[in-house]
């Protein structure tokens, strides 16, 4: 804390390839979430391109609310590379030479048998009374300077030298800064098989009733987190402020909580299926593939999945699983669509893999209608053997690739909940 | 242009799950391609969380060094969304209902027979005279107005809302902003089967001498994008203008250049396919059904693709192809990554099948080596009725996702080529 508050920070991102939107500027996000871990309040992130005049505009009013300033880019060799000597003028500071890291540059270019330009010696320049924080991984060093009220750490703008400065040097320099701040605690609560605002509705009166630790969802296709952040001098103390909140949750809403921790659900899915020794295979129609996609993103899944059938013509469900083309279509036919296919997809997958589980979709995915039936309908059947086979009808909203993407995140809330028991 | 110099903007991104890096800042990186291939200069970005009082700072500073402030999030229904409030405050002008989008989001809750709260109702709100802009994939409706010499656009934070309603009003708000300006005109141009590197080198005299029209080129996994650009008054010049370079391109890549236009792979060979009157399945061994999602993403995907087999262990190669399992396994195995096994898994699988065309993927997604081959090794084949099968050997790298995803569209590109005789 600084004077008995948090610590205020601002980043600055300096690059006109960011405002060109050449590329991503991912650095915002590892440092505002570095931030909020460290107890550090973030009210603004302004990106800047390579030009002084408004460089210095950016760290002005930056110094004027914040007491903490992280600036990325603008460290390397060329004349487009200003963050060093806009912020020394500034601060009325000179510019000297940091010998270690002038020696790593001439060797490198020695090494590497390439000429050094007299510009390539700009990398190892630092503010005059400020810390340089050395670069690991390339050449241009980084600086840590407190000025009057206000710090400025500035760092390389590519993120495979930005993070392992800030990692290794950058992290416990801001911790001395800070001797006395109370560090955050955060645990993310991962739900399925439950749309956003329903767990909204469960947990309303907590949520609006927080305080410590504080509640915070946030959705996905599929998947809803719910992240509750405390802030406690130690994780044990953190954990023993969140015990109450976090039960409260698990009684309401524990049939689909399906983690404590940040895991996808396939994830979670494949463990359970691990853990019980269990194989699954899939039959799919509308999801085409989809949530064999999804198992298999997981390292290790081989473990349990063992794959099954693509089925997404009429033709296929009958040639490759053997349902009957009666079922499938005709006058008086249930359709492809409906709670007996999604069963027999089920049951015919789990026969002919061999698997103990076999997971089955079909609907429509849009855009338009199938047999008269509305574009989100989705059939989920699950078979297991020496059990009785369950169909869900679910229903799903948005595009294509939503309808799709929330069909197979349902299908695999199913099956976590016949693991668990949930 | 306004008053003679290309119009200046900034770019506002207000959400607090931004400043604590919970969710990575996408919309700047498009906002800021379209302002400069609109020829819109952008200084500054700046992030800013759900704080009524800061959100006017940025706006008010914006304002005094901008022409043009596109700010997106915090249209939402909650009371943290606070972008149409502090606007309108700002500028003094009320807000008011757009009738046409509350019509919608009324409709919407009814078909959902979900209850809507009196706070929905916020999302139909816009500036006293200013201008609606629909939101074709939600709810909250977006706003342009012009105030004094400033132009403000507000639009919705999800990317999934915001980019729909760019293009489809905002753009041409914009341009109707700027009627002297010389529209910008681009091409896209899209390749695949080819690395960004080997293409750049196939072009690179091109690039390293382009002016007019300009050649950018971007990559996603298993995908390059080159786009052409450049200034005309109407689109029959533009076309005049990029005719040479484009000519040029095909002539030196012309065998990976898929399409002419924005669109994926996956919707070319689907477009293939249907105009060749061709059906193809699939048998996916290290994909694990990321090609099946991947063609059945296409809408009117289902007239040319069948279905198949996840065959993703052995028992399943051998259970649902009848591929022996001495090819598969044990003393003097070719092993499940082969080329061998690959060229039996297409055609087996267009026997049973009975498709026109039959592609298989068989490798090792990592992270760890199989049958001592290694990571990022995937073999491709490609059966044709009536055609020697082909099997290609692919090498990709990086992450088990990218693996997939490059092997993926490399088999797509395969089919690609086949069809069209590249």
């Amino acid at each position: 804390m600084v004077g008995g508050h948090n610590m205020k920070a601002e980043l600055i991102s300096i690059g006109t390839e960011l405002l060109l939107g050449q590329i991503l500027n991912t650095n915002v996000q590892y440092l505002a979430q570095e931030c909020a871990a460290l107890g550090i309040d973030l009210y603004f992130q302004t990106v800047v391109g390579d030009n002084a005049q408004r460089l210095q505009e950016a760290f002005t009013q930056a110094s004027q609310r914040a007491d903490l300033i992280i600036a990325t880019g603008g460290l390397g060799p060329t004349q487009d590379d200003l963050t060093k000597d806009v912020l020394a003028r500034m601060l009325g500071r000179k510019l000297v030479i940091h010998e270690p890291s002038l020696d790593k540059i001439v060797a490198r270019f020695r090494e590497r048998k390439m000429p050094m330009v007299e510009s390539n010696k700009r990398q190892a320049l630092i503010l005059e009374g400020s810390e340089p924080l050395p670069n690991d991984t390339g050449l241009a060093v980084g600086v840590a300077v407190e000025a009057g009220n206000t710090r400025f750490m500035l760092l390389p703008g590519p993120p495979n030298e930005m993070k392992p400065m800030f990692e290794t040097y950058g992290r416990a320099w801001l911790q001395k800064q800070m001797p006395d701040a109370m560090p955050l605690y955060s645990r993310m609560l991962k739900f399925a098989g439950i749309g956003e605002s329903n767990l909204e509705n469960l947990l309303l009166d907590l949520i609006d009733a927080q305080q410590d630790p504080t509640i915070a969802p946030y959705a996905k296709p599929g998947e809803v987190t719910i992240r509750l952040t405390t802030r406690a001098p130690n994780q044990n103390e953190a954990e023993r402020k969140m015990a109450a909140t976090l039960e409260e949750i698990r009684r309401r809403a524990g049939n689909h909580l399906y983690a404590m921790e940040d895991i996808s659900l396939e994830e979670a899915v494949v463990a359970e299926l691990i853990r019980s020794g269990r194989t699954l295979s899939v039959a799919e129609s509308c999801t085409g593939g989809l949530v064999g996609d999804l198992i298999t993103s997981v390292a290790g899944s081989s473990q349990a999945f063992r794959g099954g059938f693509l089925v997404y013509s009429n033709a296929m469900k009958h040639q490759l699983l053997g349902i009957p083309m009666e079922l499938l279509e005709g006058e008086g036919a249930k359709g492809a669509v409906s709670p007996e296919t999604a069963g027999e997809m089920a049951e015919r997958t789990l026969e002919r893999t061999g698997t103990d589980m076999a997971l089955s979709l079909t609907g429509v995915a849009g855009p338009d209608p199938v047999e008269g039936k509305p574009v989100g309908l989705v059939y989920i059947g699950l078979a297991e053997r020496g059990k009785p086979t369950d169909v869900f009808e679910t229903r799903h909203f948005g595009t294509r690739d939503l309808i799709k993407l929330n069909a197979a995140k349902r299908a695999l809330y199913h099956v976590w909940s016949r693991l668990t028991g949930k």
